[in-house]
């Protein structure tokens, strides 16, 4: 039999979980509510039922997975295993997430930051399985980041590596929900592309969105995406506005990390080539000519939603690898 | 007897050379000009006459020299060992100079970027011996960079990584020699600082600089650094407009590599304390803190102007020790 692996995605919202083998061949996978307000108990204790199901669904005893990888929102400390502060999850200070699953299952678990577990799902099975490298960024409610070089993460020495959304490209650009100003997140994530919009109506702007706002109704990143393809003006600035800033950060990510890959994930890459045109046109337009053909290929990522617990169970299989775990 | 590395540093103006020991002490050392008006063949015979005297100095003949380690300005092809197209060395083509060195001393040789062995020398004996990671700025004409993380370089597939220099920090800033809009390098690189200097007085700026200019001297960022410690608001401004972008350089760092140390290298670091305080304290003002006590520290580097045949060296004891040079 195949060696497996169990996969757990913590989200705000839902649990994914799935059974892997070491191939990276997906058994059996669920989504369940995570049910956040029910403090970290109830999510923890959801949490095992996710990948106790899983198991049960691909026949799988836990004698025949060999280890168990959480993939978590930040902020969180690898090493110890911990959830400390994360924004999505309130209420939750210092949560030993790892040791807790470990003891559950007596199995050897690994605890990773979501954006670093999407990169490696990409980087194993996904849009980077052919790579050397990748940087992927996660274009949701914030720009999370994942960096896969030399076969590994980076992780930093203080475990607040690849947090390439706090990079700051405009310094006296918007202020972050960090503290700083300027962060790449703050100008181009989902949410913060949003806001740009309703700034700029507020501010006097016409919109087909104006009509959407005064019947109630929520301007998104898919709104804003909508109505630029029936033609509205302000939501193809909008858009555009927030790629020529995925583009920068990409171009940015060329000359530091040098990948051989930069991947787009999160809600905003469901956009597809809406978002990969203009991204890779501002991309070309703006970067140096002197670094000749030395950036990277700028790619959608290929695993969706299912990428998170794909990338948990490959870290796990990775930290089996490396002698991390045991 | 010890094993030695030779190391060599090709400037644009002068060639330095060194014997250095495997725990990086300084056997001899020397100083040549360049000569880079003679083209590629003097050049390289006169990095070997470099190398030849400092063996000579030390009393070790090539026998006892495990390898030859050169560090040189970019571009060039790290795997291939050849010097692609050196701005600062004017005629220089695709230039296979690892190649001819091994071969004129018949021992393994390798070429590094000259701001990736400033950090391994700083890593290895110098500011950062201590740290487990780092990332340095060479803060000269340009702005290079070197990476070092779980004691190696970080290079990328394309050869083209740790050019933090190129990172865009302001996307409508000063247009860069490598065609980018608003580079880290552009906007506080000892050069672009004087320029920002000249250009606010050719704008009407009143400056005690004025009068440095009217009788034909140069504004460098050494001259900036005297006036503003004379009183000149203007020096004082564009300083420390330079040190607020080497504080976001590190920011950025900070998110990206999250490295133990930010080392500050390269011209403008004599100026020690005045360049390192406003540093940190814009650092200290512009950091997220959401992200608490994950910042490196910032430094200033400590080999000086033998941090480039030093890290040669070691970079050649790094390529054996890792198995590429045997």
């Amino acid at each position: 039999m195949t060696t497996c692996f169990a996969g757990i995605d913590l989200g705000g919202t839902n649990i994914k979980a799935g059974i892997v083998d070491e191939n990276g061949k997906v058994l059996s996978k669920t989504s369940i509510r995570t049910e956040a307000e029910g403090g970290p108990d109830v999510v923890i204790s959801r949490m095992c039922q996710a990948a106790q199901t899983v198991m049960d669904m691909a026949k799988i005893s836990r004698d025949h997975v060999r280890a168990i990888g959480v993939g978590a929102p930040g902020s969180l400390d690898h090493k110890a295993g911990i959830i400390l502060e994360p924004p999505n999850l309130p209420g939750w200070h210092n949560v030993p997430v790892r040791d807790r699953i470990q003891s559950h299952f007596n199995l050897p678990t690994t605890l990773e930051n979501d954006a670093n577990v999407a990169a490696w799902a990409e980087f194993w099975i996904g849009a980077g399985q052919e790579a050397d490298s990748l940087v992927l960024f996660t274009l949701g409610t914030g720009i999370g980041g994942g960096i896969v070089c030399e076969g590994k993460f980076i992780r930093g020495f203080f475990d607040n590596g690849a947090e390439i959304g706090h990079m700051i490209i405009d310094p006296d650009g918007r202020q972050c929900g960090c503290g700083q100003r300027g962060c790449f997140e703050a100008l181009a994530s989902a949410s913060y592309t949003a806001r740009n919009a309703i700034e700029a109506m507020e501010a006097g702007a016409e919109s087909s969105m104006k009509a959407i706002r005064n019947r109630g109704g929520e301007i998104t990143s898919e709104v804003i995406l909508d109505e630029m393809l029936k033609g509205d003006k302000l939501a193809r600035d909008i858009w555009h506005q927030s790629c020529r800033y995925i583009a920068i950060g990409s171009i940015n990510m060329a000359h530091i990390m040098n990948p051989e890959l930069v991947v787009l994930a999160g809600g905003m890459s469901y956009a597809g080539e809406h978002l990969l045109g203009p991204v890779r046109q501002y991309y070309n337009e703006l970067r140096g000519p002197a670094f000749g053909e030395t950036y990277p290929q700028i790619v959608l990522a290929a695993l969706g939603n299912d990428a998170g617990f794909i990338g948990a169970a490959g870290a796990a299989k990775l930290a089996i690898d490396l002698g991390e775990l045991s």
